[in-house]
């Protein structure tokens, strides 16, 4: 898609803000499509970062992700909070396809309008966060919702990219499923502010529950003087959801009190800053020599007669020369 | 360690030339660390595009990767070329350890003199081909050796990057676990120039490899005229390597005459200066006023005085202006 100039951005924003949901899409399908009208978006968009709380759910599949959203959103819409799910789908570096399928599942929420339910597929990115994820939460942030979900497959490096999006990152794991293991194995305790057993009325909950704790203890330096909780729930049945929402709004107090939220809040900011002059410097040294510097330079390393560093230095002395030619 | 100066680096790069296991070792350090010296080590090896070939060797854990590429080494000691072994090892993004500790299956090749094995964990880059193995290849090629086998445990991204590496790729599979299927999935058969299917002796050998057959049927169009073989093997007995050589053999010829070697060994190059170039235009940005203006940008960001792209664009243009305290 694209969006008709400045003007008609500022419009798609206003209405975004004022609860038109085909608005609200159109802007989002910008940012994921990296529009070149996004920067008009975003700036329309003012002080991005408001007071919604970001909350990132991850869990290998299988467990239960889904429905312990979906009881979530319930419990947060019982208390009349706004709700923006961002569910971020692992695809396949060759099709950029999606695979999760399972948003059907959601469905309960799909008539509500305050919710808000979107996918995203993780382009380019494998398994992980989609490179467009900090700036679809920002434009989530800045309409008003109250709260948003980020949720995503854990397949490793996701993990990490959920607890740098979110403010409070919560990790469920589910009996019998070497869950608990895992956990220990990749680090999982260290990125989890609330650790959730979903499942818990199955064999091994106390087992998963007492790995997590060691987990835990291996990791707490970390978390300085939070003390990260283990909940046990069984979304199916929505028993125990009360008391992780319970625990979020304690790290949500824990993170405004402790400075913790204005730190993780700079360090995203940081992250995302760097993805874009990045992005921007990729952009120019393709563009070098009128497209043809990058080339020459990988035939001449490809030839033997030069080497990459030398070739490297090259290039980026004419990239920041701010002579396009050169 | 530390490469003690240019002077040293010539020596220990010659003496690595001339058959010093210990020096080739610590040049290889050396460029696992991205060590100071690096750049002095890599120009003295001069014109490191060679004639070595690069067989690149990946597929899911529990394929008998690690017996199968112990047989084809065989098969090239029994023709007299030096074969060196790179075993690129998954870590975790949180410790940095490597996990796969089979090396020592490969000791029938330790004492001699015509093979070099040697492991590199994927630091840094999730299950993924370490940023270092281009570096680490182009030593081993320049030192001498007439193939380079680069082993690497398939988890998705690191397939493609074994493929971007390599002269030919060759994926393995196993009857009976979901390869041929996961191969469709996952686009495998997209990279693969030779697939072989390993524990051939097992049922399931025959679905195997109609699956791949189908792979490669929806995949074709990308690999132009050069069809892509299946072949059975069962590596612990040694049989069908033979044949796999032959294929292997057959594809480094068809590099060669279809100016396909030329087209991949620039398009490495291309990677390779890309991602040093960015990593010092990374390095420049976190030095830029003082180290001070990405936290200050990000403070700005976080606290809505900023958008992230109006800051990616002042910090961009105080990079490439040349004023380091802009």
């Amino acid at each position: 898609m694209d969006v008709e100039g400045l003007e008609g951005a500022e419009a798609l924003v206003d209405a975004a803000r004022n609860g038109n949901r085909r608005s609200l899409a159109r802007v989002l399908s910008a940012v994921e499509d990296g529009s070149g009208s996004l920067r008009g978006l975003l700036a329309h968009l003012g002080p991005t970062e408001t007071d919604a709380h970001i909350i990132g759910i991850t869990g290998s599949p299988g467990v239960g992700k889904s429905s312990f959203t979906t009881q979530l959103v319930s419990a947060l819409r019982a208390r009349n909070q706004r709700v923006a799910v961002l569910a971020v789908d692992p695809s396949s570096p060759f099709s950029g396809g999606a695979i999760l399928g399972d948003r059907v599942r959601m469905q309960e929420h799909a008539m509500d309008p305050g919710v808000y339910i979107r996918s995203m597929a993780s382009r380019g990115h494998l398994g992980g966060l989609s490179a467009a994820t900090p700036q679809a939460l920002r434009v989530l942030s800045a309409v008003g919702f109250d709260v948003v979900i980020v949720e995503t497959v854990g397949v490793g490096q996701s993990e990490v990219e959920v607890a740098a999006a979110a403010d409070t990152t919560l990790v469920l794991v589910a009996p019998g499923m070497g869950d608990g293991i895992q956990a220990v194995k990749a680090g999982i305790a260290e990125i989890g502010d609330i650790l959730v057993v979903n499942k818990a009325d199955r064999d091994g909950a106390d087992t998963a529950v007492r790995d997590l704790r060691h987990a835990i203890s291996l990791a707490e330096a970390s978390q300085q003087d939070w003390a990260v909780p283990i909940h046990k729930v069984i979304s199916t049945r929505g028993d125990g959801i009360d008391v992780v929402l319970q625990a979020i709004d304690s790290h949500r107090e824990w993170l405004a009190t402790s400075g913790e939220r204005q730190r993780r809040r700079v360090h995203r900011a940081k992250s995302e800053i760097v993805g874009i002059v990045m992005g921007l410097a990729r952009q120019r040294l393709d563009e070098l020599g009128s497209g043809q510097a990058l080339t020459q330079a990988a035939t001449a390393v490809a030839g033997g007669a030069s080497d990459p560093f030398t070739a490297a230095d090259e290039l980026l002395a004419a990239l920041t020369s701010g002579t396009p030619g050169a």
